[in-house]
């Protein structure tokens, strides 16, 4: 089959490998859709991500969706030609972490595309049945590739228990920022306000329920905005945002890190989190998500398509890269069709 | 009657002033004995905490303890003689924050010795009943006074969500290090290190059932210890040390900021917080923490005494606040008796 | 002014008696809309419900709302002209239950239309201004009413901690049954069945929003449902409903009764709380509801219109709880004009 | 390898069967001591327990220890020589149940002893590694094999939400009662009542630490007690104890149902339970309670010595289960050694 490697950073090269088999317990799916991310621009671009280094090629890609073309041993649930979404992170299942249900700190997880574990810029992959899930019949391949930021939007909104009159401030209004948006509007009685630089991204918020956007390059801040909020999610990964959110929150309020900021370390006002009594919560992936984000984005509570901005070929997918990585004023979702 | 007020900066003078009567559901106490804090030392020494400014005359202290020798109307559960504990912060009962049980988070709350409220070095304080613990007979009126650090130990606690099995870490032995310590040890099966610069208050933390003492001026703390703590606790509210809380921590550990810094702005790895989801909790006072207080200290569980180095009369309340604040190498807690 | 005495069970007489004059903190509230409630009926036709006796002469009424004419001293959020709701109960502000955030459990909780303390059948009232909830424009008085119904159902959510995916179940579709529904649809990605015996209810229940309603004197629910639920409500307060309530939760599955039977044992099959690791949570009234049952009324995630069925004057009052009485089958809610 | 059988109710038989081997992921376990658990009693005496019915022989015993006599692929932590107690139920390790951390709710689990999965009455078992636990030096493989009571007893404590300050109230001093009190007593502050029919165990729960034992037999419970505990732990199975619970528990109390009552309903008042906003928790067997049942144990804090009452040998097996069953008044806990 045909599989797209980074050879080197800044270098996507197609080769042929030969197609897994699915173990016991496990479904080898056709891969259709997969989604840009911004860790494949950044493994792509730097060849590294913090102490995650690419040593040998790599196959990018973990936002995936496909179809089942064979079953292995053990599996019910799933059968030859239903259309499946794949959460790309597989733990051990038997640490601690795992026994406890945060099986997204298990040290041991297998996660598509974080090296040395390939991903889904591929024709096949063999994946366990429990962490394959069903695509309702109204949700294209696509939306469905989307899952697993959606995930991550929904696993922060957990996170911050976020409650009825509950005053939401969520910085940077990329892909996270934006199901992190959605997750937050599925609890009713919420306000939320965004902020990001890029007036299309906005655009986008005040579509998907934004009732305040904020663009910093237009307006102050710091007039407009109090220590008022009772949930601050931080999604930009830059250190003026991460710095913003301990200022922003009120006496006992959470403030969500779900940015990886590049900086080693940020300057933060730390007797904030302690005079105001704060929550700073961070989040590495999430766990048990996906079938909430079926759920919702079957109901129509969830809107991923308008999340899909651009779409390429298997063959582009180098170009797909490029282009997501080169076009944030314009595009927020990539999708590479398989 | 007597009270010993803060006129300027490093100025303590002995003022007549009348007499308070109980209002309605308050309680006449006479002021027994008084603990030394170190939020007195600061308002002594600079005439301001934070935005906390001393503009007129203030009485400090918030530690105490005395005997109930009047009582107001509507008080059932309190008569004249009964020996009280004071909790020192009185909110307002009716904002959003006292309705939900977290009554600490207050912006109206009369908190003692936080200007422009009076505290404690003074003969009668009336007070309101509800804010009054019995002390149980076998307990004195030194050691009630240290209730108060004794609940800041208890909330560090309980908003750690401690468990058997925790390996804890307690940065700083000082009066609130050791009550954290000692709060930590009353769920058993945990393990814990305490560091700490000074000998004296390191020999405190191993008599008081801490598992290991370092002192970073002896060990290569980078050497002895990994980031394999599941609560860590941050006392000595210096800038090293809440810089040293987020890499000991492991993944989806706590840590809990007790102390408050000098600094403006600490340089925090904060990327160590997104991808070991941690829980960074601030921590303001406490709530609700006096009745367990009491009973922890009665059935003998928590130890009072040991803390309870120097001793002082009314009449020395100055010298006492000098002595605490220079000896911090020999004296974890000074008493003021009234 | 005017007040409606319960007289004795059976009769409601009409007396003239003074105004009350707001004390420090209280507003005086010109009651406009008072809702009819299953426990005035109650009382009305049993002078009691459990230890609860109507030994004197009782205004009843407790689901109100009204226009503040009159200001005490110390409130500064609220003045002459606002329209308010009320929350008819005022806790004790002190004890442990107060304290910690459950005022609802407080002892000495002072509840309108609960022996011995008066409700809103009245032209005035005196209330505490930080029970008194500001209502939005577009909300009426009549609709104001009813918050306190949808307080139940909003903490009956709360108290199931509702997520998305939640399969649930409400037994009883009374006006508790249906602000239960509407709380329970403000968190998305909920699957809701509704029993209850009349049409007429269960038609209220789909057009709120229930994706499947039973009528088990039209189907067997035991071929229907099974064991499947995470969630089950038992808001019809019958023996019948609070034995189905164990057996259709799922394992790990919550039970929330909010009803309050007659019986005073109901024989229940303790053994599927054991087996099924069951929660099975009981409930009394409310606390913190108010804010949140405004703020989903305003953005029109919940709807009080179409609960209210009927409406009565003040001179009316005894004809409507009659009414409400005598027609379950065709009302929801009644309101009285005040 | 011998094993023993239960051949039909009240018939145990010796067999001779072929060792097991260790797969990958597991370690074989020469069995050295197995606890006579009540239910190895019921399946011993009815052939069943509900809806586990025992249709071919089966071996018992599912309280258990040994030592590590072999080593399947990929296990890491444990060696050929290890002293392990078995933690006896192995779930999916996929279903939601498990991936959520309550892994004890899994309907695929598979718990020795529960037919048709065989125990511990044998030489030979191969175990999941991560279900085996080293026992620490000081502690015998007598004592280890009452982990599993012990689990149960953590387990209900956890449930509970155990604070200091608790009354807490549990009813029965059966093994399962007394690992319940010494749970609770980790927790330090708390006060704890037992309620047992025999002297012996009673006296067992004193000298554990209880602050208070209470026949029923030598005193009316109504006149000794009121509705005064924050928590009651009904670990007695009986209609009698279960009906006790919800009136003893004070307003906010939790509940919690540890035993199994032969009884298919029993007549509850469960008015109390929505009158007094209870929790009433049910709980099967545990999860994620092994590593704190050791580190306990270590420490010092969980005496499980003094519940071993009596030993036998292999070949006495029957004659244990006979023992057990019969004299409830002088044992607590009856070990066979393989």
């Amino acid at each position: 089959m045909r599989a797209m490697y980074l050879e080197r950073p800044g270098k996507i090269v197609e080769k042929k490998i030969r197609e897994p088999s699915p173990k016991e317990g496990e479904v080898l799916v056709r891969i259709r859709s997969v989604g840009v991310c911004g860790s494949d621009i950044h493994y792509y671009q730097e060849g590294r991500i913090g102490k995650f280094v690419v040593r040998r090629p790599l196959i990018l890609g973990h936002e995936c969706s496909g179809e089942v073309v064979e079953v292995g041993k053990k599996v019910d649930d799933l059968k030859v030609g239903d259309r499946v979404a794949l959460e790309p992170g597989i733990p051990c299942r038997m640490c601690e972490h795992c026994k406890s249900g945060r099986y997204n700190l298990c040290s041991k997880i297998r996660f598509m595309a974080t090296p040395p574990i390939d991903g889904a810029f591929v024709e096949y992959v063999a994946h366990p049945a429990d962490f394959a899930f069903k695509i309702p019949r109204k949700i294209s391949f696509d939306e469905a590739a989307l899952f697993e930021p959606l995930a991550v939007g929904l696993y922060a909104a957990e996170r911050a228990r976020i409650k009825p009159t509950d005053k939401v401030l969520i910085l940077g209004a990329g892909p996270i920022g934006l199901t992190t948006l959605q997750a937050v509007r599925c609890m009713r009685g919420v306000e939320v306000s965004v902020i990001d630089l890029y007036e299309f991204r906005l655009a986008k918020a005040k579509e998907l329920g934004a009732d305040e956007v904020i663009n910093p390059k237009e307006e102050d801040i710091w007039k407009k905005l109090s220590s008022s909020f009772d949930v601050v999610f931080e999604t930009a990964g830059s250190a003026v945002t991460v710095k913003q959110t301990v200022k922003l929150a009120k006496e006992g309020g959470r403030v969500i890190l779900v940015g990886l900021p590049g900086e080693d370390e940020i300057a933060l006002d730390t007797k904030q989190i302690v005079f105001k009594e704060l929550d700073v919560l961070g989040m590495h992936r999430y766990a048990n998500m996906y079938p909430r984000a079926v759920k919702l984005t079957q109901e129509g509570s969830i809107n991923l398509k308008t999340l899909i901005t651009h779409r390429f070929s298997f063959e582009e997918t180098e170009k797909a890269l490029k282009f997501a990585r080169d076009n944030k004023d314009s595009c927020i979702k990539v999708i590479v069709r398989i």
